[in-house]
C-alpha cells in the first residue's frame, strides 16, 4: 500500500527511479504567496549533488530541477508544487549485472520478497537517488521556514569514528570542508581516512547532526505527534539512517537526573530560558524555544568493490565486487537530506499548533 | 491540533491525565475473531504497574483494565475495543505545589507554552501514566500477533551505564530480574546503583532492547512509511525516550562496509537467510525475514528530591525539591511501553503489506 | 481495518455497541480554554433522545454524559476529551431473536459477510445508538464554533414527501414541533401521516436540511479536500442517510447557467457578496461566506412490524415482523446529528485553512 | 493546508493549472505485477478529451499522457506511477480579462479570500482540467479492479431535465451516443435541448450514474469510512457536482419502509441475495454483493456567454460575458471522471477489507 507520501498538513508526495525517466516530487500545503523559483530549490539539490569532490561518485548529473505547478508570476499560489528533475545519466549497462544477485546490505532481496520482481536498474526506488524529491521538498519548507525566522541547517559531525571537535567547530567552516564538517581539522583527517578505505575498496559511515534555530516554544502535539517523534521518523526514513537522537541522545542512559535535567532561569530580557539544553530543545515532545538539535547514524555505504559472499536469485550462493561509481561515504550528501527531512517535518507541525488554544484562534478568525 | 491517535489501519487514541478520572484507550481496526478478554490485557498491564519493587514509586495503582465494547461472547467484533483503567490512587495535595513552577526535564513550560494552560495534577496528561493506554492497545496488537506467529518481546539493556552481557544473558531471566533484565548479575549491579542514587536523591537513565521473531519479509512500506521510520516514531514518542536505534544502531557510524555488511546465504532447508544481522532485520524500510532489533535511550527520571534551580510561573527564580513517589529509574516499567508501541507499529505495518502485488490481491480475492 | 475515527486535526474516535456497556467517543484536537462542562453537552444529547414524543421509541435512556478526560477547572485543556455514555435501558431478551436472520434494510447480512460473526443485540456496532457518540462529539465542535460566530442548526426539511413550506417556515418554530419541523402546519401534517404509518405497521423516510451562519470565506483545501467533499462524507456516515446536496442540489441537473449561477453584487456596506445562493455557499470547493446549505436523505426506519421476507443464518427463506420500540420515522432524532457531522467537518477544515498564505502565517508566527 | 492528496492506502496526488505546464498525478500503492501502459492510460483520458463533439469546447488537447515512473517491463513495480500530460494548446490571452473580475459560479472570488491571488489563466488550478489527474490515476485503479473481476462503468442519465428511460436503455449504447447515454432517443432530445442553449447562449446540467459491478460483501469499514461515504466525497469533490446519492438516494425520502426495504431471499444456486436493490449494494456502509449503484448532480456550466451581473477586482459592479471555448454541458465529459473517483475510492476499500477478521489475516500469513 502507500507510502511514499509524508506529512499531515503539509504533504509531500514522491516518485522515481534511479535509472528510470525521473524523479520528482508534489509538495502540497505550501501557503500561496512565498517567493519560489528554480534557481532557489537548485541550491538545495546542489549541495546533493554527486562529482563535487573525490568522495563522492563521479557521475555527473547535472539534476536540474523544473517546475511544473503551483508557481505563478514568481509566487507560489497554494496550490501543489509538482517538481522534476529528469535523469540523464543513466549507463544501464553498468547494472544489469546486479539483477541476477541480492547485493548484501542493499534492498534487493526485500523488494524481491515484497513486490515479487523489482527494477533492478541502479537499485529502482530503492536508490539514494530517490532523496533528490527529499531535497526538492526541503527547499519549499525550508524557505517558508525562513521566512517566519526559523533557521534549518545540518552537517556532518563524524566519519569513520572521525568527530568534530566542538572547540574547532564554526559554522562557516561547513560549507569550506569537502565533507561539510564544521571542524577543518577534523575534516581533513577524516579525508585521509576515507583515501585509506578507497584503496581497500570498502566504505565508511558517520554522524549528521541538524539544528533547528528559531522556532518558537509550543510546537508538537502530544502524545504520539510529539515533535521529536515526527522527526525521528522522518529522518529514519532516509535509507542508510539507522539511528536517531535528540539532544543528549544515547547518552541520558549513562546521565543521572540531576546532570540530565536542564535548569530554568531567566534570560537577559527577563524571559524564560534553560541553563543547558540537554533535551534537545523538546520537553514532552513540544519545542521549547530553544536550539532543536537531533543526530542520525548513518551507515557505510553498503556498495563496495571488496568481495562479498551473498546469493543469487537461483538460490547459489555467490562472491561479488560491487564495482560502479559509489560513493565512499553517504554522509556528506546525505546532510541536506537530514536537513530537508527536518524542515519539512517541522513546519508540518508549525502548521498543526496554529489551533492550540481558543485565544490563538480567535485572534486568527474574530475580528 | 490532534496527536493522541496513532496508527494508519489499525489505529489507537489515547485520552486521560495522571489525576484526572481515568486513563483509556479505544483500538479500532482489530480484526474480528480474536480471543480476547480483561484478563488478557491486564497481564500486560501488570507489567508496568507500581509498586512492585522498591525501584518503582510505592503508589498503589491497581490499574484493573475494564473493556467496555468491541468484544462480544469472548471474542473481538471488528469493531472498536474501548478500554478504561479509572484512576484511584490520586492524592491531589501532593501535586498542588507544581502548579505554581516549571520542574525542570518536564513539559509544564512547554504545556504553559502552548495550551496557556495546564492541568498540574501530577503532570497532568504528560504525566508517563499515559502509557497504560498505550500498553493496553499493546496487549491487543500483540495478541493478534501471536495468532500468526509473531512475537515481540522487550527487556532492559543497561541502566546508569551498567550493560547487560550477551553471554550471561538468557531470557528466562527477563521476568526473574526486578528491572527486566536478562543478566541477572547487570541486575544486581544495576540495583546497588539504583541504592545509591536514591540515597542521592538522584536518578538513573538505560536503554530498552526490543526483538521481534517471526515477522515474514516483506512488510514495511518505501519510502516514508518503513518499517524503520514507523518504529522510530513510535518509540520516541514515548515520554523521556531520546534515542532510537536499529540493529547496530549508532555503531554503524564507526563501522565499514565490508563489516557493516549482512551477507546472504543459505539456511539449512535451503531458503535465503543472512549470515549477520547488524541491519536489525530491515533492508530498504522492509522486514527481511530476519529478528527486528530496536532500542530506545531512556532519560532519568526528571522528578528528583535534590534541589534543583528553576522558575516559577510569576517568572522569578526559585530552588525545588521534588518530593512524593518518584522511580529512580523509568526504564524497567517503560519496557512493556516498549514492546506494546513496537507490536502495534508492526501489526499496521502487517495490514500495509497485504495489497504489495497483484499476485497477493488476487490471491485474497479472486476464488 | 479502522474506520470509527473521523477528521484530520479535529478528530473524533467514536465507540460502543447498542446494548454493549455504553457508547462513547475521544474528541482529540479541541482548542485549551473552551468552557464546556456535561450539562452543555448533555444539551445536545437530549434532543436526539427517545422517548420524547410518541413518534420515537418509547424506549427510556436518560443517556447521561460523562466527561472522563480533557477538561479541568472547567475548561478544555487541549489533550483528548473523553466521554461516556453508559447503557442502563438495554432488554437483551427483546433481540435475541435476530440473531438467527438477517433483517431487510439492516447491517445484519454485510456485517456477518465482513466479520464473520455479529453482536446481534440491537443491532450491534450498526445501531443508530452508535450517534451519540457523533452528537457529543458535535456539541464539542458546536461550542467552538459559537465562540468564533459560526452557528450550525439542523430541521426537518420533509417527511413521507410532506415538505416544509418556505412561507410558513420560521427557525423559532423548529423546537416548537414533535418532529423538528420550522412550518408547524407541515409538521401537523406529517404527524397525520407517521399515526397512519404506524397502524400500517410502516415507517416513513424524510429530509433534513443543515444551515452553517457566519463561515468566513476561505474553508475547504481544493481539489479532494473541499468543504463541499467533506461534508458529504460526513453526513453519507450517518446510517440510513442515502443522499447528499449541497445548494440546489440535484435541482441543478435541471437548471441552466443563466439561472444556476450567482451573481456577485455590492452589499450595503460595500463588500462583495452573491444575489442569490444556488452554490449553497460553496464555490470550487472553499466557503464564499453566505449560508453554507446542505440537505440528507433519510431512508424509512427499516424496522417494522409488517411481514417481511428474508432469509435465515441456515440460509432458508422466511418471513419476518420486527417487533419492539422502533421509530416510525428516523429523521426527527437524525436532526441533531447531521447538525453534529456538520459542526465537526466545518471545525476540522476552519483549522485547515489557517495556513492558507504567507501572509497568514506570518500574522500568526512573526511578532 | 494540503487537499490535493486522496485515499488511506491507494492514494493519489494530483498537481496542475489548466495553463500551466502540465497535469499530473502520483499514484501511490499500485500493487505490483500489473500490466499498465500509456495506451491503456489514454484510452481512459480520451473519454474526457474535448473536441469530440460539438456538445464540448472545441479546443484541441491531444492530452497525451506519459508515465514517469511505477512501471518497468510493461509492469507496475509497486512504487508510485507518477504521470504528466503536457499542456500544449493553452491561448494565454484568452484568459487574461477575466483576471480582472469574478465569474459567476467559478472559484475566482474563494481562491483569491482564500489565498489572497490566484493563477487567473483558464481558472488555474480550479478548472476542469484539473480532472485529467483524476482520470489517469482511475484508469489504474480500473485496471486492477478489472483484474479482481471488479468493473465501474458510468453514463450520462439526465441532461437538462431530460432523462434515460429504463426501458430504452441498453449499455451498448452508450458509446454510441455522443453524449454517453444509453438511451439513444433521450440521447437525441438532450442533444436538440443543447443545440437550443447554445443558440441562447446559455448551459444545461444534468445527471450522472455510475454501476459497480462483482465487488465481494464485505467491503466498506464503519462507522466514517463507510463505502457510501467515501463514495460520496469522492463525487462531491468534482467541480460542479453539487449532490450524490445511493441506491434510490432521494427518492427515500418518499417511500415508505415497507417498499424500501430490500428482502433477502436464495439465488439459484442457493446463494443469498436481495430481491430488489433500493439500497444501492450497500447495507451498513458495507457491500452487499449486489450492484453499487450512485448518481452525481453536475451543474450547468458556469461559463455562460449571456451577460451577468457581477463585480470587479476593484469592488466595482459590472456585466461581463465569458466568451471563449466551453461546453454547453458539463456531463458527458465528466461521465469518466466519475468513473475513475469511483473506481479510486473502491480499490481503496478493498485494500482496507483486507484485514476485517483474523480468519483472514491468517489464511494470508499463516503457512
Amino acid at each position: 500500500m502507500s507510502g511514499s507520501v509524508y506529512g499531515k498538513n503539509f504533504q509531500v508526495s514522491t516518485w522515481g527511479e534511479s535509472h528510470g525517466k525521473g524523479i520528482g516530487v508534489v509538495v502540497d500545503g505550501c501557503p500561496a504567496g512565498l517567493l519560489l523559483s528554480e534557481e532557489t530549490v537548485q541550491k538545495y539539490l546542489d549541495r546533493r549533488k554527486p562529482g563535487q569532490t573525490r568522495y563522492s561518485t563521479p557521475r555527473k548529473e547535472p539534476d536540474s530541477v523544473e517546475i511544473l505547478s503551483g508557481v505563478f508570476e514568481g509566487r507560489t499560489t497554494g496550490t501543489p508544487i509538482s517538481m522534476v528533475v529528469y535523469n540523464t545519466s543513466q549507463r544501464s549497462k553498468d547494472y544489469s549485472e546486479i539483477a541476477q544477485y541480492y547485493r548484501p546490505g542493499h534492498a534487493d532481496y526485500t523488494f524481491d520478497q515484497k513486490y515479487g520482481f523489482r527494477d533492478y536498474r541502479g537499485g529502482g526506488r530503492s536508490s539514494g537517488r530517490e532523496t533528490v524529491s527529499r531535497v526538492a521538498a526541503g527547499a519549499v519548507a525550508s524557505e517558508v521556514l525562513k521566512e517566519l525566522g526559523v533557521e534549518v541547517f545540518a552537517y556532518t559531525k563524524e566519519i569513520g569514528g572521525i568527530s568534530v571537535d566542538e572547540k574547532r567547530a564554526f559554522r562557516e567552516n561547513i560549507t569550506k570542508s569537502p565533507l561539510f564538517m564544521p571542524d577543518l581539522e577534523a575534516s581533513e583527517q577524516a579525508e585521509l581516512l576515507l583515501e585509506r578505505k578507497m584503496k581497500q575498496q570498502d566504505s565508511a559511515g558517520g554522524i549528521i547532526e541538524c539544528v533547528v534555530k528559531g522556532l518558537p516554544a509550543g510546537v508538537g502535539e502530544p502524545v504520539f505527534e510529539k515533535l521529536d517523534a515526527n522527526l525521528a521518523k522522518a529522518v529514519m526514513s532516509i535509507g542508510a539512517v539507522k539511528g536517531v537522537e535528540i539532544g543528549d541522545g544515547f547518552a541520558v542512559a549513562g546521565a543521572f537526573g540531576s546532570e540530565n535535567n536542564d535548569s530554568f532561569t531567566l534570560g537577559k530580557d527577563g524571559e524564560i530560558t534553560k541553563c543547558t539544553n540537554h533535551a534537545g530543545g523538546i520537553l514532552g515532545g513540544i519545542s521549547d524555544g530553544s536550539d532543536i538539535i537531533l543526530r542520525a547514524a548513518v551507515k557505510p555505504t553498503p556498495s563496495i568493490a571488496k568481495a562479498q559472499k551473498t546469493v543469487n536469485c537461483q538460490g547459489e550462493e555467490m562472491e561479488v565486487c560491487i564495482r560502479g561509481r559509489h560513493d565512499p561515504v553517504i554522509v556528506p550528501r546525505a546532510v541536506v537530506v537530514v536537513e530537508a527531512m527536518t524542515a519539512i517535518t517541522v513546519l508540518d507541525m508549525l502548521f498543526s499548533s496554529m489551533a492550540s488554544s481558543m485565544e490563538s484562534l480567535k485572534r486568527f478568525f474574530v475580528k
